[in-house]
């Protein structure tokens, strides 16, 4: 209540006093700009995440569009329930089958992108200053997400076994000794952004028995998990109980075009999920959903991963080399899946006052600032190999490799202030 | 905090105790259960909402489908800005146009479905126990926006002319009297859902100066503007003011089942919308977007509004034939467009606990409450004729008249304890 306050505004905002409290959490990322520039094509951009589109056959969208029109007509362009295509989620049964998870479609709902469904569930849990367990570093737009609700996030020590057991409960009895009410742990188990880990399999059944006793809600979020170079991933989390929020998309296997993704929860969950997203956009795409259930019935979808499988190892495999032949002393993760790999710079240097310099040589990627709720992450940056073509990779790399050589000179010559 | 609380759950949601506030405000709508049996084929449903899509030719999606495929190829199914396509929004200045809105597609944000730009929006102004003034009655589905980010609802008098300026004025005047902040207002100024009455053109600018005057902001959402019967509506309130808010869909000029919609917004909001929409579901639909763009560009769309304005008229026709015929001493509103007429049922009558017999009788309207966020609305109902054929209408409104006149039967018969 502020009615004794006079209306404010300023010349660019006229409504700056009328904001909620929640609108001062979103701010520009300090990248952002930049990221402009490289959208230049004599850029390499190592900073995207946007999957291969182009290894996915036309003609198999073409077919599935004509197949949803001739067999599903006005309904494909009609509202659809809250919950989403009934078909589809009969359907996302198979592809987590793939995954150890046996579950019914009665709860799934489909989203516009997993995103949403991580919003939709994050909206349900968060007030103002609980805690958010996440992996350190983390994936970016959830971290986007946990911040918009006005929650802590607390990152757990993760190492290329992906999160730590103990860590973890330490990181527990942390937040409770300061008398602080944790939600949920939230965690990308498979080939994860940013760093490209892969959760143990030993340590699956230890995350899950430390969140049970805890009563802590725990949220698997799995785009990549069917991206594996070599051998399948370990079982989901969600196989293990089925107490646990498993997040899927189609936008990594598939296409992130269509913004189709989904969540599958136990049944008083699901039940808010629906109305949260009936409450937020009435209902997912239709259109989007029905053509994806027909793409799946139709193509030889398992093929279409696979295919995209060759398409990311070659790039892995580029990108490995590329850092080998340039940068040999670096650290990096070595992902078996997915589209990221996370580098460890030489002491003293910056990812994020690199980056205009890197943008200068045309090479582009993410600082590792992004990827953490509390400001550290600044002697990391991701790389992300999905997007440019194994030569760009090589290019790139030899730029970054470039730029970073020039500031580990600098440093030796000046010192730490050259950063 | 809560530490010192142990866990709570029950047996149907063991996470009874985790839930944020905000998740509270969530409740199965009590005409839902009804609502799954109103899809059984003997039903006719005068409750829907739902466009008639049968009259978009299937071939004009077709053609789109194809130039856009050849036009736009990877990126249709990659992923796009936080904004929504430019393209798109550059033609959004015809469309807007048409309603004497003269504007910068830069000041433009594409969203999955003009709800979601109202959760959006709602987001970014709501803290707990802000005002939302909005006409009584008022759209469902932004009552249950407003209530999920825990605002209170002040409905205004609204007659056959829209929204009462002197009703607006005394309204402020209580709010602002009880030491309450109000935060906007919001308006369905044309054939307005639920009640089909239009803001008339000299109250426009009326609403408009109390508005400024009392530095409150106006939202205006606009989904019927174009499917006027004879003349079109009077120019939109945004172009009369740069700072109001407007909402506009493809859903009903077009079809829904793509979900997209649009909101102007003055620029310092518009980008703060942005965020807000990256940080929900990163972008809308390339797909989706690229498709109307593509449409937009190759069909006379203008012609296809065209041909819903015919379908619908002569829907309304039906419905107020049949009313005439039917319910001759009912008093209803006689929209001049859209989708919805609004009933003042004989004194007594309550719409919400006649429903399950309407249904028995199978047929299925709205009850008035769904559309006050006060509790009250009782006495109303609303029928939504833009689905049924015109004989269908014929049928529903007969069998709603049966269910009127032995509810007034009984009335007379045993008081009004009989409702």
């Amino acid at each position: 209540m502020s009615e004794a306050r006079p209306p404010q505004s300023n010349n660019f905002d006229s409504w700056l006093d009328a904001y909620a409290e929640r609108a001062h959490t979103l701010s520009v990322s300090e990248v952002r700009a930049l990221f402009a520039v490289v959208s230049r094509p004599e850029v390499v951009s190592l900073a995207g995440g946007m999957p291969y589109v182009a290894a996915l056959p036309k003609d198999l969208i073409a077919k599935a569009y004509e197949s949803m029109m001739a067999r599903k007509g006005d309904l494909a362009i009609q509202y659809g329930g809250g919950q989403g295509d009934a078909e589809l989620r009969e359907q996302l049964r198979d592809v987590m089958a793939l995954e150890g998870i046996h579950a019914s479609p009665d709860d799934v709902v489909v989203t516009t992108g997993s995103q949403h469904a991580l919003d939709l569930v994050a909206g349900l849990f968060l007030d103002e200053g609980d805690v958010v367990l996440a992996e350190g570093p983390s994936y970016v737009g959830a971290i986007g997400i946990f911040r918009h609700y006005q929650a802590h996030i607390e990152h757990v020590y993760t190492d290329n076994e992906g999160i730590s057991p103990e860590a973890l409960q330490e990181a527990i009895s942390k937040m409770k000794a300061q008398g602080r009410r944790i939600k949920f742990l939230y965690l990308v188990p498979n080939f994860a952004n940013p760093s490209g880990v892969t959760l143990a399999a030993k340590r699956r059944p230890q995350i899950i028995e430390i969140c049970k006793r805890e009563h802590i809600l725990v949220l698997e979020d799995n785009p990549y998990g069917l991206l594996y170079f070599d051998k399948p991933v370990p079982d989901a989390l969600r196989s293990l109980d089925d107490n646990v929020i498993y997040l899927g998309s189609f936008s990594k296997i598939l296409a992130p075009g269509f913004r189709v993704g989904y969540v599958l929860a136990p049944p008083a969950l699901r039940e808010k999920i629906v109305l949260a997203q009936e409450s937020a956009l009435l209902c997912p795409s239709s259109f989007s959903q029905m053509l994806i259930s027909e793409y799946l019935n139709i193509a030889d979808w398992r093929k279409q991963v696979d295919t995209f499988r060759g398409v990311y190892r070659e790039r892995r495999d580029a990108a490995l080399d590329a850092l080998a032949e340039y940068l040999p002393n670096l650290q990096t993760t070595r992902p078996d899946g997915g589209f990221y790999l996370w580098v460890t710079l030489p002491e003293g240097i910056d990812s994020k006052a690199m980056l205009p310099l890197a943008v200068k040589e045309l090479v582009a990627y993410t600082p590792g600032t992004a990827f953490f709720g509390d400001g550290t992450g600044h002697q990391h940056l991701r790389i992300c190999y999905s997007f440019p073509t194994p030569e760009n990779l090589n290019v790139g790399i030899k730029r970054l490799a470039t730029v970073i050589n020039r500031q580990t000179e600098l440093l030796e010559t000046f010192g730490k202030k050259a950063k």
